[in-house]
């Protein structure tokens, strides 16, 4: 659709370029065809687009100071209230200049558990060895490949030679001519995949990935040591095209949308590569190995293999598990040489980020009946131990990731993260920087104030205008009408740094409404398939960078976490990150996957008979709380 | 040292680009820093510069027909005597106009020996298989990487799955939303490398690829019935970069040389199968294996492994035998999951066209002793049986495709291929052009005939002039002095299509009895070697595009091939593309490769006591011929 619109778009603008000034300094020279945030999005200029550039977030307002842009039809588009144009619904009819827009940004994906990385065995697959190579002579000729294996098998015992690698091929040419004393190979269990000049044993990097929908993270990890030298992250630029999964799958869905979305993320990986090498000071060179996790979709698109079966009845993956594989299959720039990971699927919305939570958090070792809820974009649940896991995915997450809230946004800097309501509204935001949004953490603490007040009742409604009005504190003033919907402003427009009220509308809080039931629902209905009740639940954590900067109050408050849980939550990071580094470390690891995929029972919520009755009977806030 | 020139000029001219036109029509934009050579090449318009660039050979002349060239110090260029340029030798001040360059052009490698191929054993690496797939449902729930391994076992028998490649996936992805009834799968013994919607089992080809390092060729194979449907040759792009594998190696010795050298052979290998898959109107997808056999100098080029150890002693190869490749390693069209094989080396500078050679006629199966000459730009000669083989090489066949002869070129439209001389000289053009050189075959009638004529001796030297004067014909006024040297006009200038004298000089006289001698010694001490005299010689196999042209009678006449072998001489044509077609056509064939490889015993000539005696004794042609 959109690229129908872009070709006829192409035709009347006859190919014609314009160039985009950010704050006077020339930025980009884009096409006149596509909207400002396919450009912007081509640019890098990731702005939020949850809706997947229909329109209907609002999130992707750019600032015109000068130029004309066009709607599609080529009529001069008219600006919105606040004198700002949607970009996803604007085309360039001349150069423009914008103001600076505010960059989609992360601080991170949540710290990564390393409590759970002690005493952790260090077998990465990819392995250096140094050889003191004895060089052909005219009497003892044998070409350098026959000099290599003779070598090998002077330090180990082996039936068949290893093979080599034809960049190995290509170091061992380049070097040769030298004929250093000691020569450096890099290798797996059976091939020889690069040659170092000297003695390099001491750099050996290895990189995990933990691909969210949203938010993409990065450690790059010492592989002599096993200690993470640095962690990275970034939004994930599919996320101009959709905030949720199914968006993305949309997208996917010609080839060329399809090999979009999948270059988006390899390229993604590779800025976040570029970035944890600068911050060590280290070359991508000796990044031999990598591991990612991400859910289905995600490794789908991430492998160029079309997610579109995954909507498709009876939604099952393309693939669960795949081979160690060359970087070159995911472009991703570290050592061409080197090998990667993805770590396996269990079924179409349970992913691979979900066996590496269970990894990350040792669920599938430990006796201790636990139960795991991750929240990502999906909020995922498992429920188990070493013995049995059932697992099941929500659509839970994006409203705790900043998405489908009128002001939300995720929790970079001047987002309200902290709300305290008493007689008056007092915000706390990342950096203390003015408030451009709220993210989960702050409509979590808003609506339990606000529940808590009495400003909303159990059942999700604001309580009268009239009613409050009467109110003896400065609450009242805040609750307002607008398009309609009554909204209750954290901070009035003349204080926010968007000129724009942030408020928590009745939406917002129906769209939570609807998140922990959602959550609430999916941990009742597996535990009635594990026929246990909340007693016997021995530990919850949460995990998620949500997780770590969760109020455990409001979250009791408002009924995220049902209260017969209470004393038994512990927050534990990026359990996901934590699983992802684990399969960096240790390559035996591989069968702990296998048999969470084998062991983990995927319950499909709703198809589960009594789900609709159980979701709404959980719609409603805790009582008096 | 072309760099450093080119980074001067490109300072100086400030990275100017200029337009060259040919005959007045827009052609190319070039940089003015290069060289037009370089430029030309760059372009796709390949001259012949055997010299490679150094100025001496002057085969690189272009006419300029308006515009100026300047030297590499920026002062205008002279044109030579007959008014044009080398093109190695003068870079572009303004817009040119230049005349139409005739490119090196190629007929064909020679006609692959078909006898060769006949009741040839079809087992290919790469086969078809039809699936009827069993989706997953609702009740009965798997991936779709699980349902094609169900299927494949419900066909065979096997330990281990079949991996599949992410390649493979993709396709499944594609295809597998429709659910169509069939599935074709493309497979090597352990992977699945494509997927098909339907029945597409005919549609399965291959392609042979004969590296040599003037010619290169390919032979496009239905791997159905192993016929042989289209052949096609292009001038290997790296002989603007030297004639001889020494120059290319010198050539590739800088990182960035290697890279230019390898890219050219990859782009060439590329052209030659988009003109099969035109010929035949196939597409490139339904290619999926590809096999290639060059000399060790071009196999390590085209695998982007420096050749440089080649020659440092004590000479030995990088690598001799590769397992199966992705085509993606040499950037080769096909199907990017199909496979290739590279046919193993013997040596530093005996490689896998040797191997090939002997695979095409056998010789490594027959008991009968055969002497195996394949002249291309390198001679190789193989000598021996199924019990024991010797090989050698000598830096023979440059001259014969018209390399470091004053008048030479290929085999191509307007050479002269056949030289009578009688009381005068009559010559023939291959497609009867107007003369523009002569070819190998050309030249060694060419010599025959003067010696047989008395107008040169058996040493090689042209009788005086003033004799020759005297005879009673018109030959005596052939003979001119041109830059101090004796030459013999066969084409003079004002009816050679170039404008120039069409001759056999002095110095063409010695080149091929250095040629001659070279391989005339080879033999000899192959023969001394293997214990054994012409007359134990049952077979002698003569290979090559050459071979197949090559006028029996000149060939014994000049001593090229010894007078003792006469009537056992039989022309076999390019054995090397056909031992290429044989491993295309049958994996199994590899031991057969594998065991040429070990058992061949690599006799160094240069190193050889007598060498040298023996070397001038046979400089001589033979007498009374």
């Amino acid at each position: 659709m959109c690229i129908q619109v872009g070709e006829k778009m192409a035709a009347r603008t006859g190919g014609k370029t314009v160039t985009i000034y950010i704050n006077n300094t020339p930025a980009w020279e884009v096409p006149a065809h596509e909207t400002l945030l396919s450009s912007l999005t081509e640019a890098g200029m990731i702005l939020e687009a949850s809706c997947g550039g229909q329109s209907s977030c609002g999130k992707c307002r750019i600032k015109l100071l000068s130029g004309q842009v066009v709607d599609r039809l080529g009529n001069p588009a008219e600006p919105m209230d606040d004198g700002r144009h949607l970009a996803c619904q604007v085309y360039p009819a001349e150069d423009l200049v914008l103001e600076r827009p505010v960059p989609a940004q992360v601080s991170s994906k949540g710290e990564i558990g390393d409590q759970f990385l002690e005493d952790f065995d260090l077998s990465p697959p990819v392995k250096k060895n140094l050889l003191r190579p004895v060089y052909p002579t005219l009497e003892h000729n044998y070409s350098l490949q026959e000099m290599i294996q003779q070598g090998i098998r002077a330090i180990e015992d082996r039936e068949e030679d290893l093979s080599i690698a034809i960049s190995a091929l290509q170091d061992l040419a380049r070097i040769a001519p030298e004929k250093p004393d000691e020569i450096t190979l890099l290798r797996t269990s059976d091939q020889i995949i690069a040659f170092e000049a000297g003695d390099t044993l001491a750099s050996l990097y290895g990189v995990a990935f933990d691909i969210g929908s949203t938010t993409v993270a990065g450690m790059l990890v010492d592989l002599n040591n096993g200690k993470i030298l640095a962690a990275a992250a970034e939004t994930n630029p599919q996320a101009a095209y959709g905030a949720d999964v199914i968006s993305r799958i949309k997208a996917a869905r010609t080839e060329a949308g399809l090999n979009t979305l999948t270059s988006a993320i390899r390229n993604c990986l590779n800025d976040i590569l570029e970035k944890l090498c600068a911050t060590e000071g280290i070359s991508n060179q000796d990044i031999y190995w990598a591991t990612a996790a991400g859910n289905s979709t995600m490794e789908h698109l991430l492998m160029g293999v079309s997610p579109e079966y995954l909507t498709i009845s009876p939604y099952v993956p393309v693939f669960k598990d795949l081979p160690l594989l060359p970087p070159k299959v995911i472009d991703l720039a570290i050592n061409p040489g080197g090998r990667i990971r993805l770590l396996p699927n269990i079924a179409s919305f349970v992913g691979a980020d979900t066996v590496a939570a269970i990894l990350g958090v040792d669920q599938d070792l430990t006796s201790k009946l636990t139960l795991l809820i991750d929240l990502g974009t999906n909020g995922e649940i498992v429920l188990g131990n070493k013995d049995k896991i059932l697992v099941s995915s929500t659509a839970a997450g994006p409203a705790f990731e900043g998405a489908q809230l009128s002001s939300g946004m995720r929790a970079a800097n001047g987002a309200i993260d902290q709300v305290t309501i008493t007689d008056d509204v007092y915000v706390h935001t990342i950096k203390d920087e003015p408030a451009r949004g709220i993210c989960g953490s702050g409509v979590i603490e808003g609506i339990a104030g606000l529940l808590k007040a009495g400003v909303i009742t159990a059942s999700g409604r604001f309580i009268s205008k009239e009613r409050l009005a009467l109110w003896p504190n400065k609450l009242g003033k805040r609750l307002k009408v607008e398009n309609g919907q009554k909204e209750f402003v954290l901070v009035p427009a003349q204080h926010s740094a968007t000129g724009r009220d942030i408020s928590i509308t009745q939406g917002d809080i129906r769209e939570i409404q609807l998140v922990k039931s959602s959550i609430f629902t999916g941990v009742e209905i597996l535990m009635e398939n594990y026929g246990i009740t909340f007693a016997e639940i021995e530990e919850v954590l949460i995990a998620g960078a949500f997780g770590n900067h969760l109020d455990l109050g409001s979250a009791l408050g408002i009924g995220l976490v049902p209260s017969a849980l209470r004393g038994k939550v512990i927050p534990v990071g990026n359990a996901a990150g934590t699983g992802a580094v684990k399969a960096l470390l240790s390559e035996p690891i591989r069968e702990r996957c296998r048999s969470i995929v084998n062991k983990a029972l995927f319950i499909e919520l709703a198809n589960h008979p009594g789900f609709q009755k159980k979701f709404i009977n959980n719609l409603s806030f805790p009582e008096g709380s």
